[in-house]
């Protein structure tokens, strides 16, 4: 059986949610990020990088978001999460998710994990500072040129979706406001009344 | 025919090696950092990211290089550049791309791109003091628990081949001496002596 390794208000809610949406077997090993965990031997066995998501599986252990969601689509294709059958469909799933963990996520990071990128205190605070602008401006991408609607990608639900969704929840957190990106505001009110969605929030809330 | 937006000393240089060990044809284009041709209207309207890559394919636009590197592999299935027929395994691979793309470029970055993330002098400054930690971090989970040998994913060449080679480029103007990292090293040593690499190389040394 799978299981996913996840924490509270991270980007393990977007393989989580694409495990419901999948239909999928699964069981949820939580990890503490304000007990540190992630940084425990136990955890670091499995996940060297110290950080979540992790998927074990009988194959062995996956890890980072956007392997793991096109893992999910690829091993239930009856639920049709992303256009396997298509190349070119297919790499811009794979772009919109690729700048969702290269570059908003990154941005977003900048206002709790500044210290993997400074030491000093004064430095860390500037990088807090400027996460508005810098989130805001991923924002602005999407709306005006990613996003497709009614879905991510366009007509088809797909991995993005929950990925998307799980990102702009941290919307409000970054000082962005979600108003601003009328395409993104209606996007994440549709993905939070999906069934998939609130059960992988309510067990996650638990 | 697929057209490859690229600039000189940048992640591009992976998407052109794939090309080249695919034995595609292909038209490249430079974009000139140097002359801001990247925040160009003309090159804004192909990539309204400002960044390089972009592939120009006959069915639209493609950007991320992660996305690139397996619709290369996947339109050019002869050149076996992707374990396209196992789940696990091509997710194994799409993990180690994403871990460069995320965490590796993006440590890197802070050297020359700390605009991104900060606004004052000090903190960029601060940023560029920490990237031959940050960087050196990386190696050290890439040295020890994830390059496999002979290549990146085992013994089979894959797109994170070229696209590990890439980065490693930048080990010595990041700080970090590629001694400490044998195999990633000899990685390195190997992948500069294969035709595609050199060929890549004179093309955007040209």
């Amino acid at each position: 059986m799978l299981q996913l390794y996840y924490a509270a208000d991270t980007c393990s809610l977007a393989s989580h949610i694409a495990l419901e949406e999948a239909g999928a077997d699964y069981q949820l090993a939580r990890i503490s990020f304000a007990q540190n965990e992630q940084r425990s031997p136990q955890y670091l066995a499995i996940n060297p990088k110290g950080r979540v998501p992790a998927l074990v599986t009988d194959r062995g252990i996956l890890t980072e978001t956007p392997a793991m969601l096109v893992f999910i689509a690829q091993i239930f294709p009856q639920a049709h999460l992303a256009p396997l059958d298509n190349a070119f469909a297919f790499a811009e799933m794979q772009a919109f998710n690729s700048f969702l963990c290269s570059t908003l996520h990154v941005a977003h990071a900048h206002r709790m994990r500044g210290s993997r990128w400074a030491d000093d205190e004064a430095a860390i605070e500037s990088m807090k500072r400027k996460v508005p602008d810098s989130v805001r401006g991923c924002y602005e991408l999407i709306e005006r040129h990613m996003f497709r609607g009614p879905w991510a990608m366009g007509e088809a639900y797909t991995v993005s979706d929950p990925y998307l969704f799980t990102i702009a929840q941290w919307m409000e957190g970054d000082g962005v406001d979600p108003m601003s990106f009328p395409r993104v505001a209606d996007h994440r009110r549709r993905m939070s009344e999906r069934p998939a969605v609130r059960k992988a929030l309510a067990a996650e809330a638990a």
